[in-house]
C-alpha cells in the first residue's frame, strides 16, 4: 500500500502518519518524490485496509498494492486447478459444456431435455428447483419435488446435475441431490452461504454477482476455499450497465482477467447476460472462442410454456447446431 | 404489458401471439399502428412477465405497463406510512437521525460514542455486530457479545438500537436484541432472509442493492410486506457506477422517485456512499434538504482507530455541527 | 407512443392528455385496461419526443414503442449494406481486418508495421495522424506529416488508409489523404462533424461512444446518411462501467443487437477495449466467433517505444498468430 | 507513479524496467517489499502515461500517483477562482442561479420567462440558441435568430445571457452574442472546440461529460486553461448509469471532489438530469445545501408546449417558491 501526503505535508503530520501505519503493525517507508511524499507500507501480510489510512491529517490519497486475496490467486499456486465432475473436466484446456432448462419444472420436461442435451454432447444437467425472483409472486421453483426430478435424469441419463442452492438452510439437502452446487448471483456476498459453501464436498459454480468487481468476486471464491473446499468453477453471466439491448452486459473480458489472476477454473452463462435466444447463440460461439473453460446454456423443449426464462431458451435443434460449432472453433484455439 | 410486432408481420403470426397470449390466461387486444400491430394484454392481476412472449414468432418488443408490486404501491396505499420508534418517527416528516460506529467494538466505545450523538439530538444509535466483509481476513465483528453491548447502550441512554442481521441463522438472536434490524446491501435480493424479517415484529431498515433498480428494491420490501411486517424503511446508500471519487454514487434522485411509487419511508446513508468524511457532511445536508425521512450517519469517537471504516466516520464534534445544520435545513424544506 | 395514465384518474384529466396529444398532430386512442386507461399515440411518422407529454397531468409514464431511425433501420432496408473498399468488403460475410499502430509516428513506423500486417492478410492499415488526448500534454500525433506517411504506405503497399479526424477544419485534408475516415468515440454526437461526415465520398467507420445507447449510435449514424453518404461501418471499442479489470467493457452483445436492428456492417475494436495485450488476442478471437463483419487491431513494431497505447497493441509476430486463427474461426461460423 | 512487479520477478527483468523508465526521461528508484519489487518512477513533471510500461515483461500492475492536470489544481492555486458575471460571482461563496428554457422558441416566449426568472432573483439567462439532439429531425434550434433574442433579453432585462456553442465554426458567432458560453456535456471531449473555448474572453459552462470521470472532466478545463482562458464554470448535469427512474443520475459527491482537486466554481444542473420536474425541485434544493456554486434551472412559460425538454421545465411560479428556499438554504451553509 501506498500512502500519498499532499504537497508540502510538514514533517511532523508525516511522521505522524508513519507513526499510525506502525501502530497498526506494519512498516512505514516513506518516499521522497519530487513534489511531495509517499509512504509505502511494506511486510504487510495480506492486504491492508485502505480505510485506516485514508482520514489521517496530510492523506492525500491511499493507493493499494498487494491484492487482498491469497488461496485463489496464481502466485499462490501457478497451475490451473482441474475439477472434475463425471466424464468433464473444468480448467484443463477441455471445454464441457452444461445445459438444460431454467426451472425444473416437471419429470417429463427434464427427461426430455437431458436426453437433447446429452445427445447433443453436453456434459452436465442443469435445472432450478429452488429458483431465486424478483417477485414473490412469480414461480418459485419445485423444490425438493424437483430435486428428486433432478436425481431421476442423473440414474437415466448418467448426466451430473447442477442446482442452485439458496440459503444455508437448505443447503444439507441440495447437496444431497445435486452433483454440483451452485450460488446466483444475488448470492455472491452472502457470506453465510459461501461459508456453509466452503464445508461442503460438492464443487460449486459461484456466478459473478451483478455488480462485482473482479477482486470482489474473487473474494468470494476465497471466502469458499478457506473453509477447505477448492473446487470452486467461477462463472462470468453478465454484470449491469446503462446498456438496455440486452438484459446484462456479458463481460468477456473477465475471463483473460481472471486466468491471469487465479488458478480457478472460469465458464460462461451467455443466457442470462443475454436474455434473448438471437444473441445467445454468437456470444457462446465467443465464449468457446475466448478461452472460456466451458458454457452453460439454456435449454428448453417447448420455451414458449417454459414457467420462466423462455425467451432465452435454445429450442434442441438449435443447441444441436450450437454444440457442433462451439466444438469446431474450440478445437482452433484450445490446447 | 405490450407486445409490439415486426412491421408488416402476417396476419397468421398475429393470431398465434394472440392464443399464446390467451392461453396464459390473460386478454389480448391488437391495436393497430400507422406502421405496426401491437398488442396490448388486458385484465391482468399484477404484472406480466415479459419472457413468456418475448421470443414469438414476429414478436420484435415487450413493454411492460403495469408495475409488478402491489402492497408496497401508492396506488395500493395513498398516504404514507408512519413508523415509530422510540421517540423517533419515520414517514412523517420529521427527519430523525441515526447514528453511531461502523462496527461495535468495545462497551466503553459504543457508550462514549452513544453519549455523544444522544445529546447532539440523534434520535437511534446504530453499531455493527455481525459485519459482512468483502474479505474473509477483515473484523467480522463482535457477534453475541456486540448485541450485549447495543442492550446496554439502550438500557443507559434510551436510544432504541439499529443493527444488521446477515442470515437466517443468526435471525431470532439478532431480533432479541435491536429495535430495528436492518438488511444490508447484499443481502437485498437474499429472499430467504426478506422472507424471515416479513415474519419479524421488528421495524426494517432494508438497504439498496449496489446495483438495484427502483422497482427491484421495491420488490424485495414486497417479499417482507407479503409475510405481514409492513414496517420497511427503505436506506439509499450508493450505487455502483464506473464513478471513482466516491466509494459509491449517493443517487439522491431515487428519494422523489420512492416517494412517488411507494408510501414507505426512505431515508439515506451518505457515510457508506461516500467513503470519505469530507464528503459525508455535504451529501448529508443534501439529503435534508431534499425530503428524505431521515440519515443514518457513522460516527465515531476515535475514527482513526477505528476497526472499519475509519475514513468516513464523523468525529462527534463534526457530527454535532452538523446536525445543527441539518436540523436548520429540515426547518425550511418540511412541512 | 403509449401514454400511461394514473389509476383512477378522471374523465377530464383523460381528455385532456387526449387534447394535448392531438395539440401535436397526432392520432390519440384511450385504451382502457383492467386498472387504468392508456393512450396509444398513432399515425406518428418517426418518433414522438416522449418529453412531450411525460409532465402532463395525470400522466404516470411515457413509453416508446416505435424506434427514432428510419434510413438506418433494416425495416427500412432488409438486406445487408456492403462496403467495398479496396480488396476488402465489410458486410457481406467476409471478415477484413484492419491492423496499425495507434499514432503515425514516422515513415519507418508505418511502413514497417504496413508490410507486416499485409503479409499477415490484413486488409486495411490504420494510423492515427490527428490524435484525440485527454491531457493537452501529450502527443497529439503528426498532423498532415502523419498523412502524408499514410499515402506513402497505401502507394507502396496497395493498402488503403483508416485515420481518424477530430473536426470539421481538418475534414478536408484528412478526407484528401484517408480512403476511410474515421470518426472517434468522444465524436460520436458531435453533431456538427456527423453532417459533415454525410457529405464526404469516403466511408466512415462510426465507433460507438463511450456510454452510448444503441439507439443513440444508429442516431448518429442517421446523421451521416441523412446527408447523403451511406458507406456507415460501426465500429464496437468498448463502453464505460464499473469495471476495472480492462480498460473499457467490449460490449460484444451489441454485435447481433445492430444486426438485427440495422443493415449497416458492425466491426469490432477489441484493442481500446481492453487496454492490455493480455486481452486483445482473445477478444478479437471472440469478435470473429460472434459474426462481426471485421475486426480492427492495434499492430506496433515496437510496442514497448510507442508514443501512445503501447500496452495494447500486438507484436507482429502476435499478430501472424492471431490472424491464422481468426481466419479459421470466421470460416466456422460465417457463411 | 508505481510499477509493481510480478512475484518473484527475476533481477534481470528488474533491471529492464528500470532501463526502460530511464530510457524514457525518468529516475527509477526500486522499492523491495516483503512479496515483491515495485518501482517508483520519481522526479517526472506532470504525470507519466501508464501504457509505457505496462506491457513490459514481469511487469504486473503500473499504478498513477502524480495527477496529470496542473493549471486547475488546487495545489497549482490554493484559493477560489472568483468568476464575475454581470451581478454574479461564481466561486465566492454565493448561489447565483441561472434559469431560462431549454431552447429559444421565439421573442416572446424568452422575454416572458427572462421577467419571470429575473423578478424571482436568477441572476443570469439561459436560452439555446444551437441545440446538440440525438435526433437530426428533431428541432435544431433558430440558430442567429435566437442569438439575436437573447441579446434583447440582455438589453431589456439586463440579465447576462448564456447559450451553447456546439462548434468551432459559429464560435465567433456565438461568442459575439453570449456573455457566457456552454460547452455541452456531448462536446466535453471535442478537443478543437476546447481549444477554441481557450482563446475566448468570454467565461465558459463546461458540462460533464455523460461518462467522464473526475479527472477527464478536470482535463477538458485544462485544455481550455491551458489556451489562456481560466474563466471556467464546472457543471455537474448528471451521469449515465444503470438507474432508470431519472435520466441521468445526478453524482452530487462530485462538488465536494471537486473542490478539493481544484480552484473552479462547480455549479448543478438538476434539469437534464432528472428529466421530470418532480425529481428537479428536491435535487435543486440538495445542490443548495451541498454548497455548489450555484445552480441552473430550466424554467419555461408553457411546459406543455414546449419545443424540447418541457417535461423537466418549472413552470414559473414553481420556481419562484424554489428560489426562496434555495436562498434560505444556502444561508445556512454558506458562509
Amino acid at each position: 500500500m501506498l500512502v500519498v501526503m499532499e504537497k508540502g505535508t510538514s514533517e511532523e503530520k508525516i511522521q505522524a502518519a508513519v507513526n499510525a501505519i506502525e501502530k497498526r503493525g506494519y512498516t512505514a517507508r516513506p518516499i521522497p518524490g519530487g513534489d511531495r511524499v509517499s509512504i509505502g507500507i511494506l511486510h504487510n501480510k495480506g492486504s491492508v485496509d485502505a480505510t485506516h489510512f485514508l482520514g489521517l491529517d496530510g492523506v492525500k490519497e491511499v493507493i493499494p498494492v498487494t491484492k487482498p486475496y491469497k488461496l485463489v490467486s496464481r502466485e499462490f499456486k501457478q497451475e490451473n486447478t482441474h475439477i472434475k465432475v463425471g466424464d468433464a473436466v473444468f480448467g484443463n484446456g477441455s471445454f464441457p459444456v452444461v445445459a438444460g432448462p431454467c426451472a425444473v419444472e416437471s419429470e417429463e420436461q427434464v427427461m426430455s431435455i437431458a436426453k437433447s442435451i446429452k445427445e447433443a454432447g453436453a456434459k452436465l444437467f442443469r435445472g432450478g428447483a429452488f429458483k431465486p425472483r424478483t417477485s414473490p409472486y412469480s414461480f418459485q421453483g419445485l423444490g425438493k419435488q424437483g430435486l428428486k426430478f433432478l436425481a431421476k435424469v442423473r440414474e437415466e441419463t448418467g448426466l451430473p446435475v447442477v442446482t442452485e442452492v439458496m440459503d444455508v438452510e437448505n443447503f444439507d439437502l441440495v447437496e444431497e441431490y445435486a452433483d454440483v452446487v451452485q450460488i446466483g448471483t444475488r448470492n455472491m456476498q452472502n457470506f453465510s452461504l459461501l461459508r456453509r459453501a466452503g464445508k461442503s464436498k460438492r464443487p460449486v459454480i459461484l456466478k459473478r454477482g451483478m455488480s462485482a468487481m473482479l477482486q470482489e468476486w474473487l473474494m468470494a471464491a476465497e471466502y469458499i476455499m478457506e473453509e477447505g473446499n477448492s473446487n470452486v468453477i467461477l462463472c462470468e453471466r453478465g454484470v449491469r450497465t446503462f446498456v438496455r439491448h440486452s438484459r446484462n452486459t456479458l463481460d468477456l473480458s473477465v475471463v483473460p482477467a481472471v486466468k491471469k489472476e487465479s488458478h480457478l477454473p472460469i465458464i460462461v452463462d451467455p443466457s442470462h447476460a443475454a436474455g434473448v435466444r438471437d444473441q445467445v447463440i454468437p456470444l457462446a460461439y465467443a465464449s468457446a472462442a475466448l478461452g472460456a473453460d466451458g458454457v452453460m446454456i439454456e435449454v428448453h423443449n417447448h420455451p414458449e410454456d417454459a414457467l420462466s426464462d423462455g425467451a432465452q431458451s435454445l429450442y434442441p435443434h438449435q443447441f444441436f447446431a450450437a454444440m457442433e460449432k462451439m466444438n469446431a472453433i474450440h478445437a482452433i484455439v484450445g490446447k
